[in-house]
């Protein structure tokens, strides 16, 4: 493990600035979206989709598999249908469901870093969940650790990564510690919020250990405290599994954000029709979300939407779809009339960092971003439906991000903007190159690229004609060679590798998968 | 040139389906934007550009290099000031933009074609006035008449593609020739809506007259039936050149569609800051979208944004930049203040038909989509910020526009697509790809992609792991070589040919340029 940089108790370096990050800019690390969202229904058909999730629950039921998560159900008043299965009471359940707050803010451990869901606020997280990574030079491979680390090397970089997901499973960790050296590389090597998998209830609680010891919080203003996300899906159809139910208790127990995420691919999970598909979402959604509120009334969740399709002739899963984004204004729409914060994703099926990965995933981003997310994850790295993260596709990600982040930024209109003076200066047939209406703002008036070349031909050529995915590999490259570790304070750190050590003596986490 | 399929006067061939084209869908054909348009700013802001727009007409103007058009503009109550310069009355100007039509229809040849523009409707246009063309195989080189009767070719077989611009420069052909091969290629190659370059009082003549030999119209019916497009720049900062003077004018006397578009590019030609530059933009289009009514009051015209910036280390121009979108999004709300229709494009800066070519492009598109635009020009192939024109980004910018096509479809919501009955029937933990609720629908249920691979890793390994780019190529020449003519009356083929061969003759049109 790299070693952090740390600091006395009252000591705090001042801030680093990263190469890559040119200029801090508040707009960066916290996103407002300020256009409306766009919508894909009526009221008429959102009340539709949302009575037709209703009958669902009501008539069909969730099997829930695990036993303490029905007796949960069963308390607050659901019923038990033959098997495991429960139906749900609509107006029990909605009443659960108002419960939810709209806002949640996660706190980071280092200044000004908070991330607020819900709203008009925009929270970016890094891919999450791939078992490989690949980079030009070194192929495509199984993760490591020492990838891992990478990739929380260069988010720490971009302002505009504002969580950080499981990026890449550590194959050459064994299962029952690799919780320990992920959490552990989130909090020293960054200062993004972090995810806590829902790998069974010891992996569990040690996350919330370590996140506690991180933040110097006591058990009690843990619970009081979310510093950390978390993802349950559930295993459509209609069905939650021990594993999920578990987390879902455990993190509303913890305090810590819980994002339900049913995962509907149209035509294979899910109805092969949008409306199907999205009806099935939702109905799952509020199922596990309601699990959150009975174990914790105002537990801190967010409403996941990741409803694609499939490739029909072959079943393979498909992203960045126009089925894509229109189910992700829907789901926009089914989130906020529940009051809840939404949960989006910026996904491709393509095997290269390429056109088709960036095509893919800004049809993705666009439909996430303007159907009103608060949380984009997957937000930079993805490739592959999710199998592999990619050194390049990091890169490309992070551009597009950063322009969507200057996109956000609200226009001025005034005198100064305006600009007559300048006009009237310039007159017919001039340029503006020189006027001093220019030079007062030339620096910063537009965004600056991270990886885009605005060369011409002739000077792009004589530079190699070196391809945008050529030059994203290097851009990773180097950044993650010039991460400096954030502070930490030394005594927190120490604890957090007693803790570590101690728990590895003791042999881990029994992992169920 | 190529033999096109000529048909006896009242004989039509069935209708071709291309390879590509894999099912006849009237919403390719005819796209209708479905959702209400993004806007940047305020009523009150937008009132402020239009504002400051006016004030420039009044007090600064526009320099006039047009004696004839000067005329045209004092003859309609405006002012001269020293020099060539216009100053324009605001009541007189705005009576004259109430004379524009609001949509305009124009007429294919072909049944089914015609592209209205205007309201939610949107066509789209091939890319324009590349000097050169390039693909993976041969590289980037000057265009030749039969790369453009390639583009031709293949804009034919995709129906997203509803306009054909003037994609590549044929420089083997003379200039004074060079617009009867262009209007021969595009009237007997493709059945969409050809574009007349502004380049001179005879090469317009011309042009026109074989857009009526080829549509079988009367002089008088011919001014009544808009059939093709210009694009009439201004000379920014607030000039309009006498070559563009004279393209307003004819294609106004014409009956054709004019689109004026101001090239401001927010730090160069026009102000840094966009509110700015927009008002620059709505000054320059404002004053000539008059000119072409002081002409014929109802003359067909639209209102062209082209608003970026520069990149303000080198001067370079820069596009499907933030600052890019916020102004396609701000020229919407412009064009519909003043009922008119809005033309915008889909540029990039990117040299290679890369990942930034995608990115850039795509937030190009969704800034012109949804900021209402009616036409979009540059829509497929445009590269390096329109110095080349590029196959395989033609191919890739085509799988957009498809998705776009397929998004822009309603979703309905109904028993049918909730599937009630599936969801019951599949139940807890199965899959839907067997139920009939799935079989009656597979087939058209969602987007089939022309250019992205679904597949898995292993199979895109196993099939030599070729990248998007290299597939279009690919697609592209296939399409080209799978080309059939479509029908044309032999009579008007006839026509068309012994007129060229006539002011061949003659010697050609006056190139100006």
């Amino acid at each position: 493990m790299t070693e952090p940089r740390t600091t006395g108790r009252r000591g705090r370096a001042a801030k680093r600035q990263s190469a890559a990050v040119k200029h801090f800019d508040a707009a960066w690390r916290h996103w407002r979206n300020p256009y409306p969202p766009i919508e894909q229904f009526s009221t008429d058909e959102i009340e539709a989709i949302h009575d037709a999730s209703i009958t669902v629950l009501r008539d069909i039921g969730i099997k829930v598999l695990s036993s303490e998560a029905r007796e949960l159900y069963l308390g607050a008043g659901m019923r038990q249908a033959d098997d495991q299965v429960i139906r749900f009471d609509p107006d029990l359940l909605m009443d659960l469901i108002t419960k939810a707050p709209s806002i949640v803010t996660l706190h980071s451990r280092a200044p000004g870093r908070d991330v607020v869901v819900g709203g008009r606020n925009v929270g970016i997280s890094t891919s999450a969940g791939s078992p490989n990574c690949s980079d030009l030079v070194r192929g495509r491979r199984p993760g490591r650790q020492a990838d891992f680390d990478d990739y929380c090397k260069v988010a720490q970089a971009f302002d505009v990564i504002h969580l950080l997901g499981p990026v890449v499973e550590p194959q050459d960790v064994a299962p029952n510690l690799r919780h320990f050296g992920m959490a552990r590389s989130v909090l020293t090597l960054t200062e993004k919020v972090p995810f806590v998998y829902f790998r069974g209830r010891q992996a569990v609680a040690d996350s919330h250990e370590i996140l506690r010891l991180a933040h110097g919080l006591t058990q009690d203003e843990l619970i009081r405290t979310p510093v950390s996300y978390s993802v349950a899906n559930s295993n459509s159809p209609l069905q939650l599994d021990e594993l999920m139910c578990r987390g879902i208790i455990d993190s509303a127990r913890a305090g810590q954000m819980m994002i339900l995420t049913p995962f509907t691919l149209a035509g294979a999970m899910a109805p092969v029709t949008l409306a199907g598909a999205l009806a099935m979402q939702n109905a799952e959604a509020l199922a596990g979300l309601a699990l959150s509120q009975i174990v914790r009334a105002g537990a801190p969740v967010c409403y996941g939407s990741f409803t694609s399709n499939v490739d029909m002739k072959t079943g393979a899963p498909a992203f960045g779809t126009p089925e894509y984004v229109k189910a992700a204004f829907a789901s926009g729409q089914l989130a906020r009339r529940y009051g809840l914060p939404l949960r989006s994703s910026a996904p491709t099926a393509s095997n290269a960092p390429d056109a088709q990965a960036a095509y893919e995933t800004q049809m993705s981003l666009w439909g996430a971003l303007m159907g009103g997310a608060n949380i984009v994850l997957h937000g930079a790295g993805w490739l592959e439906g999710g199998l592999t993260v990619s050194a390049e596709k990091f890169i490309i990600d992070v551009e597009v991000l950063q322009m969507f982040a200057e996109l956000f930024k609200p226009l001025e209109v005034n005198e100064a903007t305006l600009g007559l003076d300048a006009i009237a200066d310039v007159g017919h047939g001039g340029h503006f190159f020189g006027t001093q209406h220019t030079l007062d703002r030339f620096e910063t008036a537009f965004y600056s690229p991270l990886l885009s070349d605005w060369s011409n031909f002739e000077n792009w050529t004589e530079r190699g004609s070196v391809d945008a995915t050529t030059r994203a590999g290097r851009i990773f490259r180097e950044t993650a060679d010039a991460h400096e570790p954030p502070p930490m304070e030394a005594a927190r750190l120490e604890a957090i590798d007693d803790f570590i050590a101690r728990r590895t003596r003791e042999g881990g986490a029994d992992i169920e998968r």
